[in-house]
């Protein structure tokens, strides 16, 4: 039999990042004769939110600098979802990059959902990634992960679901090991 | 042939729970800059909540304290509809446990509507119980009638003529059953 | 040959009702915290509007006292499109009645267009009806035509094209009628 | 082997034209009590007018003063893209005509997206045209493309890539037909 030594370790994400526009909201954004701004979530996918933070993931949402997103929006979304918010330039990966390092992770400890061409590295680096159905090709052929939802329609409680699972696949991979380790 | 009393009294609905967001409401929310919050909620439900009434069930709406969803907003939906509102916890089971008694009901005269996680017990116990189409899988396992509508979109219209025709073909059975008793 | 009196005359509508709710919106209603109340309409009905209003059809809107749709909001309906609105009760055939006999017309001359069981009668005795494919069944099997496109999403707009289609061949057939009466 | 001069030089389009309504947006408008009017439009589209951008086609925004859409909202998504907006009138084509002439440019150098039946005559002239996958009939048989997406869900987006895609096809197809006629 193969030992523990002879396997990858499985990944456990600890870290999550997520665009809000296009993930978390459909992409629209309703703009109104006075001047009001208005973008919809989800229940599921703020339920999916809360899923990983039960899990222990620490989930950070991003905005883009080249598509302004209202700032006023974004900290009511954050604050609704207990999550911090950044907003990334056009090489999101370099921005992340630090946040990462910071927090003594590794990429493939952290579980990124995109969804546009500028999110291709983020989506090719990090250990699970994800895009919503109405992602471009792009996107998708980046993605280890296509979810079934659209985006602000239940993408983001899939993607959570499938890193919980991932979690507990993982750690009863562990467990599995251990026992073997000591019946061997 | 078998009489009246070799058969299980048909189940007649008298009660029913209801969550608003996810099956009333698609579980969108609207956030705008200015602070406002909205939900939408649709006519052919509204309709289907007053032809349960007119068949004399009473209908209460549930929201969830983890979800917290606009208290104002909640109150105009039940201003709208004439219904009762209750926010429920972790375990709505044991908050609708009492309403339930309080009635000298038991839960099978009761029908629940719900649609996610936290859903699943009501959904078990409840006599007639329903979730709209896109309820994630948890919820649907559990639920006896599974809504060919999404949640928002005429889930709850749905649900009322599944149960309206139960109760009509609850009383015809009554009426056959006499019948045969009086005939025998 | 069949000569002209032995046809049936070609059925030309000059009249159109059509339900806001749930035909020229999506039935949807959005509430707001503030108290707002929003509903959608589609410039492809509108559009539609004006071509039976072209054709020379007079097009009245109908909204319903059973399900209280904001009066501010039908007149800004109704001035957008230049239709004039009206409130029919629960047995909206009876309200219609007088207005098709004020305008000395009977009811094959008129179009309906409504989406729920309320409008059953109407759906049943107008010379051309349709529902939206949204509709319940009890409302499509009464109605002449079922829209392919739902409530608010363009269900007006294909039956005004449906309309104006029926009028052209009646005119042609008029045409042609008299041709073979001056050959024969 | 065939030489330059025997083939038709390849589109370079240098200016598009796009309909706001049912093309940027979904076509609806959505009304409220308070007398707000309000659209949405869609980051995915968005960003396909900022690739063009880059690609150094101008684009110009298109309303209909037919049917009137709110000037305030208008100016608002023309000043978010950083375009031009035009208002044309029953007769696009003429408004354009003068437009095109002014850039010296030609139709075949112009994309136009439309979405009814207004838009034909563009849809035929222009080089490259396009509309969305919701558009009635008579405008998709007219157009060049038809978009897999819906108005305000990516359907600019999608036009944006197949222009950008046939500018690539002909940069190349320049640089290869120099090649060969170096090589010959």
């Amino acid at each position: 039999r193969y030992g523990y030594f002879g396997r990858v370790p499985p990944e456990v994400v600890k870290l999550m990042f997520c665009n809000i526009s296009g993930c978390l909201t459909e992409g629209r954004i309703f703009l109104s004769v006075s001047g009001e701004e208005m973008v919809s979530i989800n229940t599921r996918d703020t339920a999916g939110i809360r899923i990983l933070q039960k899990e222990g993931v620490e989930v950070m949402l991003l905005t883009s600098s080249l598509d302004p997103f209202e700032k006023a929006l974004s900290q009511k979304v954050s604050a609704r979802l207990g999550c911090e918010v950044l907003c990334v330039g056009e090489q999101p990966l370099d921005d992340l990059e630090t946040l990462v390092k910071e927090r003594k992770l590794s990429w493939k400890d952290v579980a990124f959902m995109g969804n546009d061409e500028i999110d291709v590295q983020c989506l090719n680096v990090a250990g699970l990634s994800a895009v919503p159905s109405d992602a471009p090709v792009l996107a998708k052929n980046a993605a280890k992960y296509i979810c079934t939802a659209p985006g602000g329609k239940g993408a983001m409680r899939e993607f959570a679901e499938h890193i919980r699972l991932q979690k507990r696949k993982a750690k009863s991979q562990l467990e599995q090991d251990r026992i073997d380790l000591t019946s061997s």
